[in-house]
């Protein structure tokens, strides 16, 4: 079939939008109508080449929700109509991570995945001319139609709408979850929060929800103060108007230290700062920003002798065909919300729009509604 | 009442077996006869004067067993009779830490401790002049007798011999700890421990205990493979002997990594080792060493998003009067071995000899018996 997507052709390039080949499902694979995408740093840090794994042609995307239209042979977790979530980590529940109840990074197509390849190691993309172009996160949602494989797809329900619980596909879960699955946040915890974008909104709404007696977000930014504090975030600190050291403000701010802290920046300064900041003798600090390639982390071991743990975590530790549509449950029952973080919303055609937002700070997030 | 001690009168000089003043136990303390106490690198490390923190003139030494001669006022968890091991951290079961459940760094006596004297801020110990001789580490165990705090004394089983289970007051303790309480091993896991002195054969007899499938020492002294083997090694790895990287040899040979990985070494470049070591997803990595003032450990967040935590432990995470009996009844029971770890047996006025042969390399752990 035909259909139309955004195209990365090169790094540093807008995307383009075309019409592209789109060969139906094979064993073990689904054919999805996208219906709204998601526009999210990770596609920006592959799009300007900063990625060095990033690979092109491509076609980018991985927050994204749509309706099945077809599924392959031996597919039997889903039927045409079913609405999904596609999820860049995938959930077998047979490989040894998934098995290990320690872990949601399932490694069951990890390889051709980050070589942008269906786990046949083929594509399903192609330009008109015969091109084959790559597919991304195993997700390539700035497409009308994708291709994913049956294990990273989520099931959920009917009535969600798309153009809102696509960001469930990253930002919403990644925050989310880094609070409850792997802080593990309990009633009456103190969380700081580093960057109060996106992800950072999303961990003050899960410390909300987890019950946290403080939750402190940090950022440079004073605009960022009242979206904030409608997620639930009960103190602000602006680290340039702090007089002295930060991290021993917040240590006082926080009555001995943060039980959690969470690194929202990807700066490995301030994951420092974040882990410093953690209370003496339990405090633990979640990495979840990803940082330059290159950038190292660092602190004296004496920190974690006296009872530091520093952490990390990729889609907030969730098993996404399990977790994702809970997730859903919790936004159309009001425990969590999204709307307001969908700050904009494009065609296909203004995709490159999103992305100029995002550079000038306009946007939490933009939405791409086909 | 006068008692003999080794002085440490100042920074890298032999320790000076002297009589000194002892007076008695005020409210809150108990006096106790010490009959056996290990000689640490923790005491030579103060007495070399390495440690930013050392007082002088002090009585070194933390690792001791011994019996109550008296106690002062208002102690009623002790009498004279008591056999009893010394605690560096305390256990006063009634501050924050204490009542946390989640750590063992006790605060109630930290500042005073840390500063050599008891609870009331005075010393017990002076020269015969009357000049004031510091406690070391609440301790002081290079002493035939000391005044300790009621909360900092384990009351132990009686026929438990001294000369034995002085050790568990700390190496044997901050291993087996390190493991049960720090990295809560479970059966089936696969441990890598780096560096096999005293501390590294605790970690090792700690993971055969817990049922660890697999336990690899590494360590660049061959030397040490027989007797790492008698505690529960599986696997021993000389990184000289490595063709190419540590790190991937290790997690090869652990067929994807350590559930579990210890560093014992006290080197931040180690500690980087064990970290990466760990098995992704899940794998944690506990800093047990102390490593030279401002050294400073580091690695790619990545290492830390992709599953793997870094934490550190002190004391073997050991809620002293609470644990330390139970390990006392271990060693009783044949549980735990401690017995081929006394290397050597020395009399006070040796003491010194315990030092050099910790120097040589010669001693896994030298005994002083009064
Ligand atoms: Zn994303
Ligand atoms: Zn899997
Ligand atoms: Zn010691
Ligand atoms: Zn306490």
């Amino acid at each position: 079939m035909r259909t139309r997507a955004a195209v990365a052709l090169e790094a540093g390039k807008p995307l383009e939008v075309m019409e592209v080949n789109l060969e139906g499902p094979k064993a073990g694979e689904v054919l999805v109508e996208i219906k709204a995408t998601g526009i999210c740093h990770t596609d920006e840090f592959t799009l300007s080449g900063a990625d060095p794994e990033g690979l092109f042609p491509a076609i980018l995307g991985h927050e994204g929700a749509g309706v099945v239209l077809e599924v392959g042979e031996g597919v039997t977790s889903l039927k045409p109509g079913d609405h999904v979530i596609p999820l860049y980590t995938p959930e077998c529940r047979e490989c040894e991570y998934c098995l290990s109840g320690k872990t949601n990074l399932c490694q069951a197509i990890r390889s051709t995945q980050g070589q942008g390849l269906m786990p046949d190691g083929t594509t399903r993309f192609s330009m008109l001319d015969g091109t084959p172009i790559l597919h991304y996160m195993g997700c390539s949602t700035f497409a009308n139609h994708t291709v994913l494989p049956e294990i990273a797809l989520a099931k959920v329900r009917e009535d969600a709408p798309f153009d809102k619980i696509c960001y469930i596909g990253c930002g919403v879960t990644t925050g989310i979850g880094a609070v409850i699955n792997t802080a593990k946040a309990e009633i009456g915890c103190r969380g700081v929060v580093f960057g109060l974008g996106g992800i950072g909104l999303n961990v003050i709404q899960g410390l909300r929800m987890a019950g946290a007696d403080q939750i402190v977000g940090v950022d440079l930014n004073p605009d960022k103060k009242a979206m904030a504090e409608r997620f639930g975030m009960t103190d602000f600190v602006n680290p340039a108007e702090v007089e002295g050291d930060l991290v021993a403000h917040l240590v006082e701010l926080t009555k001995g230290g943060a039980d959690y802290s969470f690194d929202a920046t990807g700066n490995v300064k301030v994951m420092r700062d974040a882990l410093e900041c953690a209370h003496k003798g339990w405090g633990e600090s979640i990495i979840i920003g990803v940082a330059p390639a290159g950038a190292e982390i660092s602190t004296r071991p004496f920190q974690l002798v006296t009872g530091r743990v520093w952490k990390g975590t990729a889609f907030g530790g969730a098993r996404g065909r399990t977790d994702v549509p809970k997730i859903v449950d919790w936004y159309m029952d009001g425990k969590i919300e999204i709307d307001p973080m969908i700050t904009h919303t494009l065609s296909l055609d203004d995709i490159n729009k999103g992305f100029d937002l995002m550079h000038a700070g306009e946007s939490i997030r933009s939405v791409v509604v086909f």
